[in-house]
């Protein structure tokens, strides 16, 4: 059974990690059921639970395969570091599940297409009153 | 002629921000030009230009239509106030101007998807070397 768990920073904002929250849950419901069984989110820091902890509830959940993908927009330090060091920690801890890490979101090439269908839908919106 | 602005937060760390004018260098030449003619980054700190500053950029190249969009995955106080603020202040600098505002980058329901697409390509990548 596969599981995804999607990183994100974390925030001392709650609203925000329950968006990271909600997003999971979404793409559990809507999207995922075909490849992931399970996802979840985890979170670097500020909130809970941790890369390993959310690894650890995979597997709890009988998952044998965990895909952690960096919910980042920029290669920075959190994602080039951070949290494949996270990966591999729980790697060690974990020898019989295979634990895989996914590119950041924001090397995904759908992106571009992603702002443009964002920046397109808008207009109109705010014109007239802005 | 429309310009879109990508608003990111800005980083310390050049390559973060050089990563977004990439970003939207790219967006100019592969995909925006049937719908923007300029393409650019802006940020909200640490980097430049600013909001109104890149708003002016785009004016000064001939656009008589901005785009801002925040390059923003939650709905954090950036994305919701501070973003708006800098909107509004570009507003009543440039009334003849139609400056809009788009959703943050993280509430596009196209985001699950791009995850989603990460998420199945990377698996084999690591698995028989991690």
């Amino acid at each position: 059974m596969k599981a995804l768990l999607v990183v994100a920073h974390g925030s001392r904002r709650s609203a925000s990690n329950d968006e990271v929250r909600m997003l999971c849950e979404r793409l559990q419901e809507e999207k995922a059921g075909k490849e992931f069984a399970i996802v979840r989110a985890g979170f670097l820091e500020l909130a809970e639970p941790s890369i390993p902890e959310g690894i650890e509830q995979c597997i709890q959940l009988g998952a044998d395969q965990v895909v952690v993908l960096p919910y980042f927009l920029s290669a920075g330090r959190h994602a080039s570091e951070d949290i494949p060091a996270g990966v591999e920690k729980a790697r060690k801890s974990h020898p019989h599940i295979a634990i895989h890490l996914a590119p950041y979101l924001g090397s995904a090439p759908g992106i571009a297409g992603l702002l443009l269908a964002l920046a397109e839908g808008c207009e109109g919106d705010d014109g007239s009153t802005g």
